[in-house]
C-alpha cells in the first residue's frame, strides 16, 4: 500500500460490508500504530440473492492487520451495525466496547453461538473517554430508534475523528436526553479533523419529526378502538413500547407482549432501566384470551412482512395464540424499509380480509423515523466543522445528496470524499487522498455454509428460479469410455409434468447418437459438458423457446 | 349452476383473473341469452413467480359458455386490459370493439401472434350505441392515463349495468374531455342496477391532482436544466408525450425518442390525432448526438426499472446510443408501481453514479396518477344512484374502503358485494346473490408454455431459487435391477463448489450401499425415488443445515 510523502501524522478510514449502503455495517479506523473498528452488521440479502440468510463484511483485511486491530467499537444495538459481532471476533478476538443496549443485545447473540466466555464486551457511556492504543475515544449520546444509541468521536495523532452512528436530532425523544450538540461543538472546538455522518435521509428537506408526534397520536387510535388492538412496530423500537404501555394504563387495557425478539427486548428494556411499565399490565396470550377484547392490547413483530413474524402467522390466520377477527384493530406503527412493500402489503390485505381495520403510517403519523434530515445535517456540520466529509449509510444518491449538502454549508469540494466500500482514505491534517482500494466484497451466509459474492452458487440460483433445471446422466464403459445404455434427462421447475415426459425422451434420443459419437473420442471432461450442454440446450430451446440449466453426470460401469 | 327462484330478469356478473386485484383484467357480463366479457388483460408475475413471463385469466368458463359469448368489449388500452385479447380470441372468436387508442394497440399485437386476418376488431367511440344480442352498449368517455379511455354502460333486461373501466375525473385533462358526468346521470335517470366501479385509489382522501400540475412543473424542470434532459415515462400516457413536446418546442430543444413501446405509442397517438408535434421537433439518435447537450431532450422508458428498458439499460451503461454523462438532469416523470420499487432505485442509483442527477415525483411532482380518489368516487355513485355496488380493481384492502364508502354514500349493505374472482353474482331488481363460484384460477404463460397455478412448476422453482438442486444418478442391471457401478451426485446453486466435491463423494458413499440394497428388493420407482431423497437429504442436511430439493434418474444398462 502506498502512502502519502509527507511526514504529519495520518489517519486512514476504510468503510466496508454495506452492499449498496456505502460504509453500513463496518467502518475501519486505522492509524500507524492502531486499528479501531466502528460496527459489525448484517444486511439482509437483497432480491437477487436467493435462499441467503444474511450478508456479512468481507473481514480479510482486518485478519492481515490483526496485529494493530486494538477494538470494536459499537455505535447502537441495531443489527445493522451489531449483527455480524460473532463473526468478527472469530476473526479477530479483540475487547467490544459498546452502550448498554448494544451490549445486552451483544451477549444474548454470543450465548447463542456459545461464544460469550472467550469474548469480552465492556459497557460504554456517553461522556466517558477510552484510551485505545494511542487513540483517545469518547462516545456522545445521539437520538436514534433504539436507546443508548451513541455516535463516536476519536482523538487521533492527526486530529479528531466524528462518526456519528445512525442519529437525528429529537429535542424531546420519549426515551434519553435530547441531542446535546454542546458537547460535539466542544470535542470539535478546534473543527474536526473528519466527519462521517449517517445519510439515510439526506435527499429529505427540513427536519425529521419528533416521536413526540407518535405520542400524541397512537394513545388516541388505541383510545378510539371498541375491541382488540394489535400494534406491530420495531422490537428495537423501546420508546414505542413505553408509549404504548401508558396508552395501555390510560385506555384501562392489559399488555399482552408477542414474539421472539419483542418479548426480549422489552425483557432488557426493563432491566436496564429505560421501560417503565407497571409489574401487572403485562399478562400472557392465555390471560389475554380470557380478558374482553376491548381491555386488551396485543403488541407484536411483523411490521415489515417478515414470513415468522407474529404479525404475518396472524395474517395467514396460523398464529398459536392469536386469531384475528371482525372488528380487531391493527396499528402498523412503522413505517415499510424500501424492499419490503410487497410482503406488507400482502399481509395487510390478508388481514382486512380477515375481518380487521388496518392502520398504516400513511393514514395517521403512527411512526417517525430515527434519521436527520436535511437541516439536521446541517447544524451537525455546523457544530463540528469538518475539514473531511465522508457521507456514511446510505446509498449513492443519498451520499451525493449529503456529499452536495457539506460542500454547500463549507466544506471544500476537494475534501468531500465519496467512498465505495474498500477504499482507502488518508489524511493528514493538510490533504486527503484514496491512496488504495482493498479487497471489500461481501460474505453470503447460508446455514452453515460462508462463501465470497464471487462465488457461483448466488449465480446458479438465480438461473434456476428462472428457467428451471435439467438434469443429463449417461453411462460410459470404464474400458474404452463408450456408451452403456441410453442417457437419461429428467428436469425440474423447467416445464410442467405431464408435456415434459415426451419432450424429454425426444431429447434423450436426440442426444444418445452424438454423445455415442464423441464418448469415443475419448474428450476431456469440460468439452463433453459442453457439448451436452448444447445438444440439449438447442433442443429443448426450439422446443419451449426456454433455456434451462443444465446439470451433467457419467456413471463409469 | 343454482340461479334464484323468482321469475324476474337476472343478470350475473363473474370477475376473473385479477391476482390479489378482483376483476382487474377480465369481468364476464351474463344474461340467459347473452354474454359479453369486459376487458381481456395480463397480468405481471409477482415475486413468488420465477420464471413467469405473463399471468393470464383462467377462461374455460367462456370456452364451456361460448354459444352465447357475443362480444368482448375493451375499455381502455392497457396491457391490464388488452394484453389477453390474442389468448382471448384463440379461445372465443367474437368481434372485440375497442376504443380508437386500444383497437390500434390490439392490431399490434394481432400482427405479431399472426391472428389479424381471423379476427373481428371495431373502433367504437363514446356515445356510439351498439346492440350486441339482446343488450344495449353505449361506450361513456373516462379520463384515465391514456386516451379514448371509456366506461361502458350495459342496458339489460334485469337494469342498467355500469362499469367505469380505469378512471379518474379531471376537469381539465391535457388530451380529450373533461369527464363527463352529466352523460353518465343521464344513462342512470332512473338509478343504476349495478354500478362496478374501479377501487385503486379508494382508500385516498379527496380528489386526485390534475394533470394540469404537471403541466406546469415538467416545463420548469426542463427550462432549469443546462445540459442534456432525459425524461422517462409510461409509453401510454399520450398527454405526458404531448407536455414533453410543447416544452422542447417552448425551451428550443428537439426530441429524441427512443424504446420500442415509446416510439410505438408515439407514431399511434400522432395517427389518431391526440399528438400535435411539429415535424421537424422529433430526431434520432443519431442526430441527437451531434447535437449540443442543451439542445436535445430524450424521451424513453424504463420508468419501473424494468431491465431491457432505455432507461436502465443507460443506467447500467449498456445502451446502444446514449451514453450518461456528468451534468445530465434526468425526470423520472412517473410513480413507482407497487413492487418495482427495488428495481427503480437500483437504477437511480447507478445513474447517479454516472454523474446524472435524477429528479423523482417525491420531490416534485412529475406525474399524477390517473385514479379516482374518495371525493371523485363518491361523486360517481351520486351520479349513478346504483342498487347494488361490486368494486374492481384493487387489492382486498382497497375493495374494502370501497364497499365502505359506497355503503356512506346510500347503498344498501346488503347490496354491496365483495366478490373475488369466480364469484358468480346474480342480480334482478330485487335481490342479490351469490349463486355459485367458478373455477377462476390464474394461466402463467412461459416462452411457449402454459400452464395453470396448480401446476409444479412455480412451486419447484420456489423451492430451487432458495437452497439449490443435488441431481442423483445411478445404473441398474437390466436383467436382475441390481446396482451397476457408483451412484453420482452433483449439485447445482447448492453449496460452494470449493466445499462441495468432499461432500458430493461422502454423500455417494452413503448412499450405495442402501441403494444397492433397495435396488435388490425390486421396490417400486417411487418409493425408491423417496429413499434416494431421505438418505441423500439427511446426510446433506446434516452438514449443511439446508435441504436442496433432488432429483433422482436410474439408468437401465
Amino acid at each position: 500500500m502506498t502512502t502519502k510523502t509527507n511526514d504529519a501524522p495520518w489517519v486512514r478510514v476504510v468503510p466496508l460490508g454495506g452492499l449498496g449502503e456505502i460504509g453500513k455495517n463496518m467502518m475501519v479506523l486505522e492509524t500507524v500504530d492502531d486499528i479501531v473498528v466502528i460496527d459489525a452488521g448484517v444486511l439482509f440479502p437483497e432480491w437477487n440473492m436467493p435462499g441467503i440468510d444474511v450478508v456479512i463484511p468481507d473481514m480479510d483485511y482486518l485478519d492481515e492487520n490483526a496485529d494493530r486491530v486494538r477494538a470494536l467499537l459499537i455505535t447502537h444495538g441495531h443489527e445493522d451495525h451489531i449483527g455480524a459481532v460473532p463473526h468478527f471476533l472469530k476473526r479477530v478476538n479483540v475487547p467490544v466496547y459498546a452502550p448498554a443496549m448494544a451490549e445486552a443485545l451483544i451477549q444474548e447473540k454470543l450465548r447463542q453461538a456459545r461464544m460469550r466466555e472467550h469474548s469480552e464486551v465492556r459497557i460504554v457511556h456517553p461522556g466517558e473517554q477510552h484510551e485505545i492504543g494511542d487513540l483517545k475515544i469518547e462516545w456522545f449520546a445521539q437520538c436514534h430508534s433504539v436507546p443508548d444509541s451513541t455516535g463516536i468521536a476519536i482523538d487521533t495523532p492527526a486530529g479528531v475523528v466524528i462518526h456519528t452512528g445512525d442519529f437525528k436530532i429529537d429535542n424531546a425523544p420519549v426515551i434519553g436526553n435530547p441531542t446535546d450538540l454542546g458537547v460535539l461543538a466542544d470535542i470539535c472546538q478546534d473543527g474536526a479533523l473528519l466527519l462521517m455522518a449517517d445519510s439515510t435521509y439526506a435527499e429529505e428537506e427540513g427536519y425529521s419529526p419528533s416521536d413526540r408526534e407518535v405520542v400524541d397520536n397512537l394513545p388516541n387510535l388505541i383510545g378510539a378502538a371498541k375491541d382488540r388492538v394489535i400494534i406491530s412496530s420495531f422490537a428495537s423500537q423501546i420508546a414505542r413500547i413505553q408509549i404504548v404501555a401508558d396508552a395501555c394504563v390510560k385506555h384501562n387495557r392489559k399488555l399482552c407482549v408477542l414474539g421472539r425478539s419483542m418479548i426480549n427486548n422489552t425483557k432488557i428494556g426493563r432491566e436496564l432501566g429505560h421501560l417503565d411499565i407497571p409489574g401487572d399490565l403485562i399478562v400472557t396470550a392465555a390471560e389475554a384470551k380470557s380478558l374482553p377484547d376491548d381491555k386488551v392490547l396485543i403488541l407484536t413483530t411483523g411490521s415489515q412482512g417478515e414470513p415468522q413474524s407474529g404479525l404475518v402467522r396472524m395474517s395467514r390466520n396460523d398464529h398459536r395464540d392469536i386469531t384475528i377477527q371482525d372488528n380487531d384493530t391493527i396499528i402498523m406503527s412503522a413505517s415499510t424499509i424500501p424492499g419490503n412493500e410487497v410482503p406488507v402489503n400482502e399481509s395487510i390485505n390478508d388481514l382486512v380480509r380477515l375481518g380487521a381495520r388496518v392502520i398504516t403510517n400513511h393514514e395517521t403519523r403512527t411512526h417517525v423515523p430515527g434519521h436527520a434530515r436535511k437541516e439536521e445535517l446541517r447544524m451537525l456540520l455546523n457544530a463540528t466543522r469538518p475539514k473531511y466529509f465522508v457521507p456514511v449509510h446510505g446509498e449513492y444518491r443519498m451520499l451525493k445528496a449529503h456529499i452536495d449538502l457539506a460542500i454547500s454549508t463549507g466544506v471544500k469540494e476537494e475534501n468531500a470524499f465519496l467512498l465505495i466500500d474498500g477504499d482507502v482514505l488518508e489524511l493528514d491534517p493538510d490533504s486527503g487522498e484514496v491512496v488504495d482500494r482493498i479487497e471489500a466484497g461481501h460474505i453470503f451466509v447460508h446455514g452453515l455454509g460462508i462463501w465470497n459474492e464471487s462465488g457461483n452458487v448466488v449465480v446458479e440460483r438465480r438461473s434456476l428460479q428462472h428457467n428451471g433445471v435439467v438434469s443429463v446422466a449417461f453411462s460410459r464403459d470404464t474400458v474404452d469410455g463408450s456408451l452403456v445404455g441410453k442417457p437419461k434427462i429428467v428436469s425440474v421447475g423447467f416445464v410442467h409434468t405431464e408435456d415434459s415426459e415426451e419432450l424429454l425422451r425426444e431429447a434423450e434420443d436426440a442426444l444418445s447418437p452424438i454423445l455415442d459419437q464423441h464418448l469415443k473420442k475419448a474428450i476431456e471432461w469440460g468439452e463433453l459438458e459442453g457439448i451436452v450442454r448444447n445438444t440439449v440446450g438447442s433442443f429443448l430451446g426450439r422446443r419451449t423457446k426456454r433455456r434451462p440449466l443444465i446439470i451433467t453426470s457419467a456413471i463409469d460401469v
